[in-house]
């Protein structure tokens, strides 16, 4: 596994927020989806969404973003870095609950505007602040005309 | 299991976009966390992130975005409805490649900014447009001071 774990300023070539999509419509393959350069795509606001899931047995711990520097911290610490939204921080995962993310894989989809992280979470090895493992603990139930969640 | 498949006009509650993040700061549990009321909480451009993964074996296949119609229209129908940011459109996934996604499940997190989707593909059971099974084939490897893409 090895994992990503380094050490040292990486040169990477991030896209700026909002430039085009070439996976788009009807150009077919291209470097974007075809290639081996890491060219992440960033939406209007600097952010990539970046789905987190455990090394262990695949179990999908969180839904997050980063921008550009969470994106660089995490590539080049090995740990996982976010954006927080609500609190418009950076956020090295864990800091305060010991939940801390070391990744092994990072994979991007075809057009390079979403992530993936495996990872082995440190702690209690949860990743959701009220404590439960992962932080998709309700399901949508159908009920008469209503949407209901159910608890896990 | 039984699916979400059903017919007929949902009453949902949808939150309007930019609604305020009571799971943020130091409010602790709040019934957006804890409560059975399904609320998604959508962004300023009127979008909630989705992860899709397949029901048969958890491999994730995919990552997009709903707005409260594609929202609407996937739990009413029973198939997995997105909204795409570089089309602006709305689409039904698999309408013109056959890998229409039967939803079997719908999970939220927990500030309800998410959802996780179970679902069962068609066609050829793949979800990526580029004949993949899933949009995630490359995976970010480190090498000297560059990252690049190495395929699955």
């Amino acid at each position: 596994m090895g994992g990503v774990t380094r050490h040292g300023k990486l040169d990477l070539t991030f896209l700026p927020p909002t430039s085009p999509d070439p996976a788009s419509g009807q150009t077919g393959k291209s470097e974007l989806e075809e290639g081996i350069a890491f060219t992440p795509r960033f939406d209007a606001d600097g952010l990539i969404a970046c789905v987190t899931k455990d090394a262990s047995d695949g179990q999908i711990l969180m839904l997050a973003y980063m921008n550009a520097e969470a994106l660089r911290l995490t590539l080049e610490t090995g740990v996982a870095h976010y954006w927080s939204r609500s609190r418009q921080t950076l956020w090295r995962k864990g800091d305060t609950s010991g939940q801390v993310q070391k990744v092994t894989e990072i994979w991007t989809d075809c057009d390079q505007d979403a992530l993936l992280l495996t990872v082995e979470p440190g702690g209690d090895g949860g990743a959701c602040h009220t404590g439960r493992r992962s932080c998709f603990y309700r399901k949508v139930g159908l009920g008469g005309d209503t949407a209901k969640l159910v608890f896990d």
